[in-house]
């Protein structure tokens, strides 16, 4: 095995961190290929419920183990990535693992992240870990954008967009109605929303102004398609409040032209300064994502890298991205970072 | 005097920050108006090196003081706003009010900012203070969104543009040149070169490719306009290496039409993931501004809030907002902001 030292521009040799990957989804492929991109990790090892050997890694580094076995290996790893599902995935292995390991999630039911933060909270301080949760783009980039939106600008508003993309909530809802074979449903941003936003007009939207929803369904020979496009369409929480369109096609052209991992969106924030607000001040940050889970991937790679500094630093507990300096996100060392970022 | 208690949603009541102001110009005007969109904030005093009664403030709060009685006000004022010039005031007088203050800054001279750090972390630590310093847009929001880029997307490039707005250096710098009378620059960022950093291509840009610089000038009577014309566009390091425009006008015209806060400018940061690089990933932080000034005011106000907490958890020392995690900049609390923001 060669061992590859990480030297930063002060000659400092910087520790590996050692990182495993829990769950082998399209997220955790994401972030095993994306360990490449940062030279100070090494990937040990890819955990997973299924049988090891049915699994094949798409790089040399790490070897798959069964997840039972992961807390043979707390010496071995310093941080976890937990790559499962925020539905039934996390809530239960996230305090599981917590126990033995530092970790780093996405948990995106935004409605119960105070409560998950409780449980990561007890537990990563009762085993002197850190555990960043709710980190990816959003919760985690727009999150921290939303943050810096309000504080900069109180007498303003702030608006978040989504989409293009394929929303896995809403395909899944989509796919349990009756007759549906298969299905994916696209967020997409209303242009006219967007710009109307942009102008510095403060207005208040509707779900349906802000978002339409398309769906491309896969149906049962025979079914009633009528009946599956009025389910769809009046489905309560998911669709009945929005704009939604419905395509039917065939399971050959929904694989070739809609199982891509395109994704994006948009946080403005809209605010006025000066005496009589006579000043109008727009802040817009945006993403345009070729891949999605990539991308994701990427940012819990980068909140594994603060994890770490956290922990190595005693500072133990549940964190999320509002809750970290920005410094511990990069490689480089503050001295760096002021020379060449300030 | 009425003492209005803020008070969270959780029925805390928040300490109120006693803010004081160090210069009464563009900024430190803004930052005394952008005080009354923060609630947990109440100017005490606007301090200036010129006589105090020729002064008069816009708003009811707070007084106008000599510079020299400022360190009499130690007990009264929680956290000073310096808003001199980096030229010039700022190395002076950062490191003498931070023996006696906590303080906030923008310095800006971006090849000093190392030793500016280092003299005054040196003070703050040494009386027990926190400083701030350059903060704002650019070094500032800017400067976190190029790391919040190089961090997510290791294999990519960060590219900021700045403008359309008034450039103070080069509009001083153009009013350099003999028989001008006065003038402004616009920065200008070149739209094709936008485009092109959009389009998710990696592209190697001069700094002519970058900006546009267009110059107001007001020439003396007889003036030799094709000299001056040349001199500002040979100039070395301002001009030379760009695209300059140079229109005459009158003093009447300047005043009129060029006289505007108006300012701007991008970060983009454009990378690539997958195993072969396959995924374009695209990035983009902007803003729009009716005031420069006011909104470099109200970045500065939310990190004296953050200076102000840091203050009182004893971390003392120069910080930089690279340095400060984001739930310091919020009146809220941080379970407000994890049930809100995430």
């Amino acid at each position: 095995m060669i061992i590859i030292n990480v030297i930063d521009t002060g000659g400092r040799v910087l520790d590996k961190i050692r990182i495993g990957i829990i769950g082998y989804g399209n997220l955790g492929k994401s972030a095993e290929i994306g360990i490449g991109q940062n030279p100070d990790m090494e990937l040990i090892g890819v955990f997973t419920r299924r049988s090891p050997d049915t699994i094949s890694l798409q790089t040399e580094s790490g070897k798959v183990y069964h997840i039972d076995d992961a807390k043979k290996m707390r010496d071995k790893i310093d941080v976890m990535i937990l790559c499962g599902g925020s539905k039934s995935d996390l809530p239960e292995q996230g305090p599981e693992i917590a126990h033995f390991f530092n970790t780093v999630d996405g948990y995106d039911t935004h409605a119960q992240i105070p409560e998950y933060f409780a449980k990561m909270d007890k537990v990563s301080k009762s085993s002197n870990k850190v555990s960043v949760i709710s980190s990816g783009w959003d919760p985690g980039m727009f999150s921290l954008n939303r943050l810096f939106g309000e504080v900069v600008l109180p007498e303003g508003q702030g608006y978040t967009f989504w989409g293009k993309g394929i929303s896995q909530g809403h395909s899944d809802a989509v796919r349990r109605v009756q007759g549906v074979l298969d299905g994916r449903q696209y967020t997409i941003p209303m242009e006219e929303a967007i710009n109307k936003v942009r102008s510095g007009e403060v207005p208040i939207l509707s779900n349906s102004e802000k978002h339409l929803r398309e769906c491309y369904v896969v149906a049962e020979e025979g079914a009633d398609l009528k009946r599956i496009e009025k389910e769809i369409k009046n489905m309560p929480d998911y669709f009945a409040d929005y704009n939604t369109v419905v395509h039917f096609v065939s399971k050959e052209e929904l694989e070739a032209n809609h199982g891509g991992m395109a994704h994006g969106g948009f946080v403005i924030h809209s605010g006025t300064t000066g005496m009589n607000n006579e000043h109008k001040q727009l802040i817009e940050y945006s993403i345009k994502l070729g891949s999605n889970p990539d991308f994701t991937a990427h940012v819990l790679l980068a909140y594994a890298r603060a994890a770490y500094r956290l922990y190595k630093e005693g500072k133990y507990g549940a964190k999320t991205v509002l809750d970290i300096a920005p410094a511990y996100l990069s490689m480089k060392s503050v001295e760096e970072l002021r020379a060449s970022l300030l």
